[in-house]
């Protein structure tokens, strides 16, 4: 039976398909718009355009994706069918869908099944609907979180048979792949891109340095000069955050389990504490461990009146929220995404995002991470699927080291960066290609 | 025959012994005190000592060693002794023995055969004598250079049956293990100990970030306010060097052949150009690449008077300095270290080291990065004597993650940097052992 | 004629005055939360209230203020009824006033006069109810931008007999009254609190520094990393921006017509370039000069699609947006605060807040700052009310540097920051009071 | 009678001139190189001989100078000869005179009486040659320290009648000169130029956030990531150390007296604290407060063995030095300007330069700096000697602000910096002068 998005009627395109449910097929212009904006900021897909159109490098190529429906990812999928593929489309969050952008991507005859505000119903329908459809097989996925590939194994596993492989995006569903190749049930190849370099330094790193920044700023204004901050784990997130916070005026310190990352923030001008022997002093906790239970509620009791309490990490464990809801704590909420934790002597925790992950709640992300990330999938599914037999078997594998490479430099333009070239003899002196790889693999950057 | 360091007579240590070759062995006293101020900076060696003293672990070691003599190593090699090894030692370059450090080895039974300012002859000379003494037999090589290990293939090849592992610090040392495990003729287990994650960031990175600025000021006296700088590579080198020019008020901008440097590069801060596109404009060039002709005479003939050249790179052909003698332009020595080479219309380039590593020449090594180094080489020869039948095959490795943090941990102390430690509960959920390792071998710190 | 804000009508306090003009009385329990939300961040008038409120120093003391009507200066007006003042008070800007906070001050007896969405007319009605009452005449007076001093030079010189003082916060203001110093029109003492060294240094270098990168965000959305920026004038204002965006990773060059600043940018490690040589390559362009017409319509033809263009300096006229507004340009209104300029062959430059001050549109002030700022009106009314005859003539002054230092000492222990104080024989060597002043008045900090 | 330096005969010019005295006439050749090689860096001072030389600004001046005597001053010297001026030239130091340079300036016939390692007779003697000599009577006296100025009011006050002007360098030279006014006994016009703010942001701020990294370094070799240091004082000097140490990876605290400064400090991101509350844990200590014993004997009983103490203060007395000199402590000399103190203990303290000033003794004042000074001392020269009658009574100046601003824009061509030029209008709406000054003299850069 037909779903469609609550009041809503069954519509068509402008040229009559009616294979699609978006919420309404007349936002579509202003859909485009957004989407024109993206293009704009997403250099590398256009220009990746121009440079496989000619080659087509994804005829034949039937693609189903599950992802956020924005303006960017729009841009991916055009970029998709552009380079000769055929697409379908499902949202991998029921939140996050633009609804005018769904319908101008139906509009242009993709077949999309999206909407802002699913129930857990409406998700698994349309995700069937981008899969069961008669006359169209895919043969290459697209996944953010596994569900569609997990839809996939449990309902229509002889899919398989055909597909050439799958991209896969998020932590998650990367480690289901692995899971999966581990018992042996892996049936395709599949490509982690969430490991891929380039992606990993823009997501963590970089993007993180900014968005700790916004993201505090958005919810507290906070002033940040002479704040004594703790962070939480110093890896690549840690790394960032430490480094905005310190260059702004602030007081940093770190925890770390990881004697090798303690030794690193010791170089790089941090003290490595325990969290509880600085607790008392803190303006500000910033949890990026990737583990739960890291700020504890006898950590919590101990804070500071005004103390803020957030999460950048991985999960929403990282702080310990659920003890926080208890009878002899008030929460008073004081704006969208900030709650005060009242104590009864009148203390107050200044908690964001009830520890969900501050740079996706209360932050932008930059359309620029975001070209990065879609450039990396589309990449990895030209390499699968032109991948000639037997390179690639039933396991997870990294993007090639070269691919990432080729992303990288398909966004120096956007800074106007100017690669140098090696000579023959220092090719040869290298022992290297002259277009690359430049660097082993173990190569840390 | 007897060799002898030049103007010395054959002497003996006050015990009687004369089974060594030092310059003066009545400097050992002098030498102590060297050794004894180094300790004071190496106390991750001390404290290693102390764990490991009661179990002995290196009991039953003959180590031959091949590395510089100087106060460091001093510390390194009594830290084997006190870990139960018999050491015989040769220094791996002809210039760089501390003679006094020398002489106090000896004094206390480790037969060292090393002075400064052995010729070639002599060079081997001390190193047969290391390897071929009657009625003792080297189970371990620690090695820098490659050189050692050379002598004992070319002339002692059945010393291998009873040698457990090669210990190799140098990267001309590892390049040639690499060669040899790749052509079937490595014949023990051998320890790449120059890639260890640790060693890399300090030798590189945090290490480069001091000296760069070091080396441009004892040579030049250089103001760093306002200059304009090239970094030829954004590798480990580049960006430590980028960091600190840049935080010392230079403008600074960088080369690169590689994209995702590249990228780095310009999310960092730092314009990517070509280097003849702003060779004109440059105040100080620095090249740290690993390649060479990276600076060529065009454009050295481009620079503008007064323009410093330098390398921090790898060989000493990353600047073109062969192309640089010729008649036309006159060199003149201005300082240790420092030529003027001056164009007929009286411009002048200022070439330091000869193009040479500025670190080594004209720069010295903390003792804190020469502690992480040794550190690390003391674990690997435990690793590699102790390893159980199997664990190691005829083939170069990487030191094991976990002994990584552990020499980190070791200096932890020094900053009196605190570790957190993972719950049970914590452990489980990241699926790690408390102990460690706590990341992947591919993670990237 | 009583007037009224639109829509309401009179209405008494609870305790029965009607001597106040608010939108709605009953808003005033909302606002007295608000105002002790901001107590807690304004700690140092909270100490002052303690520390002067035995000796009531503004006992007798009058004041009629007009300045923005906000829980910050809640908290000011509060302090100074805490030290002994009777006050009147109405708002410098129509639309700047908290309702629910002019709601709490009248409903604990403050006449206020002031709503959000004033009329002109209204203003001056304002104005002239809190000046013009019976049986209560100001002997001080607290002003925001000289309306108010104005009116009464206007209206009710007479005023003036009583008046000890006037203390102004505004560049405008301050400028309006050495205007009338150097007339000879100034008839009574006047404190420039607008340039006491705290409240500068915040307001300028701290604050802007964070509140450039919060007003770009929080707009744009851009990514700082390896943009191209050119910040326009390297005073206070643009040394903040430059660090901020610096440390960001943004590649900025400065442009400046003092050759003391140009100098001091070399030093810290920023091209200085005139516009017009850079301006086609830029990402963004700051203004920060107090000038007029520093960006012109040449300017903003020739730069790149998507380039962003802020003031960040003192009036609106920094960029030429009158230029902008002609036939042959397309604005479209992307986002509140954001316009899009388009030309005719579809360049589009990003315009924020029309050109007014993006740190004041677009970001909000820390409460720190404002902090800072009431804490130094608090005391300038101290000193003048309190001064023996003849301290002050009728002359604008700057805040004695002890009182400014008295500020900064009231805010350090927001950062547990601990003083040192100088031994009696430090205190005689330096030939200083050990309780200040301690740098003589030209002193640069 | 003839007093000469030891070891030398009587000598004259190649041109037969004998009104000079110097170690060895004939090292002239040499010491000419070295000027040359100063030119270069001086770029300031060549380009003003080129701008003045045709109206010859100092001709009829007749300067009688006082300065530390070497290469940079002589490019001063034949500035000013080039300009118009008669110079005799003695040493303000008796260890710092670089003997070549001075017999360069007497071969080209300016009477120089200086050389190195002068007794304090022959101090005095060779100021008296300057002064006391028939037929030549000085109108300008450039002083650094006071001690020329002393002599000629002790000696010569007559000389005063012709002298138009004394232009001092020193801190200790003006403090006299104020002294002097203060007490009426000034008699003629004296120009301050150590508190230019030019020079004074150069040798303070800029030039101590290079000298700290370099005097450290060169003395102990140290590695900053990751040491924790304590700046006492937080002026210009304190700024620029905080700046670089924390810049190199350092955790840096600091301690003061004045709120204001103390404030800056947590903006900037420094903890604010009293130093006997962190010595225990510091591995650096550096005093730049201008006062005495601020670290105390006390104090350094506390210090943790290898803690490096070192001054960049002012005096030698801000570590109380004298404190150590008791016969239970052992000073060990380890190198030039390093000091290890041990106590019974085995503690040892490890002092750089005695206590004495760190960026004088164990770095370089880099030529830019100099050229900065010289230049001022210079156009101090010029205006004083050129000033209408009136301009200038008996009283102690600074420099004008025009002329600061001339000194730097003398040195901008070093860094390539382009000033923008403010057009009609705009000089117009800001109230400016197009050639400046541009700010007011309380700026504060």
């Amino acid at each position: 039976m037909m779903r469609r998005p609550p009041g809503t009627k069954p519509r068509s395109t402008l040229t009559g398909s009616s294979d699609f449910c978006v919420k309404n097929i007349k936002q579509a212009e202003f859909g485009r718009r957004e989407i024109e904006i993206a293009e704009q900021d997403m250099s590398a897909l256009i220009s990746l355009r121009k440079r496989a159109q000619g080659e087509k490098p994804l005829a034949g190529a039937k693609i189903v994706g599950c992802t956020h429906i924005t303006a960017q990812t729009a841009v991916l999928i055009e970029t998709l069918v552009a380079l000769g593929a055929q697409c379908r489309w499902t949202a991998c969050n029921i939140y996050s869908t633009q609804n005018e952008v769904a319908a101008a991507l139906a509009e242009t005859g993709v077949p999309v099944f999206a909407w802002k505000g699913e129930s857990e119903d409406d998700f698994w329908w349309c995700i069937d609907r981008c899969v069961n459809t008669e006359g169209w097989q895919a043969n290459m996925i697209l996944d953010d979180g596994g569900d569609l590939t997990h839809w996939v194994y449990k309902k229509y596993p002889s899919v398989f048979k055909k597909v050439r492989g799958i991209v896969e995006e998020s932590v998650t569903g990367v480690h289901r792949l692995y899971q999966l190749s581990k018992a042996g049930k892996l049936c395709v190849p599949a490509m982690n891109v969430n490991d891929s370099v380039t992606k990993q330094k823009f997501d963590n790193l970089y993007c993180c340095r900014e968005s700790i920044l916004d993201g505090l700023k958005r919810t507290t204004d906070i002033m940040f000069g002479g704040k004594q901050v703790v962070v939480c784990g110093y890896g690549e997130v840690g790394k960032g955050c430490c480094t905005a916070l310190k260059a702004l005026g602030a007081i940093v310190c770190i925890t770390e389990i990881d004697p090798i990352c303690a030794l690193q923030a010791c170089m790089d001008g941090f003290r490595v504490v325990k969290l509880s022997e600085v607790i008392r002093q803190m303006d500000v906790v910033i949890t990026c461990t990737g583990n739960k239970n890291v700020v504890t509620r006898e950590q919590l009791d101990r804070m500071k009146n005004g103390c803020i309490v957030c999460n950048m990490g991985h999960s929403n464990t990282e702080i310990d929220v659920a003890s926080l809801r208890s009878p002899e704590l008030t929460w008073e909420r004081v704006r969208s995404q900030v709650d005060h934790i009242i104590w009864p002597d009148g203390k107050r925790v200044v908690l964001l995002a009830e520890g969900r992950l501050l740079n996706l709640s209360c932050s932008t992300v930059p359309t620029f991470v975001l070209s990065i990330t879609a450039t990396t999938q589309a990449l990895a599914l030209i390499e699968l699927f032109n991948a000639p037999e037997g390179r690639y078997k039933q396991d997870v594998y990294l993007l090639p080291k070269k691919m990432d490479e080729y992303v990288a430099s398909l966004h120096l333009p956007n800074f106007d960066a100017h690669l140098t070239e090696l000579s023959d003899e220092q090719a040869k002196y290298m022992g290297l290609n002259k277009n690359g790889p430049f660097k082993p693999n173990y190569y840390r950057y």
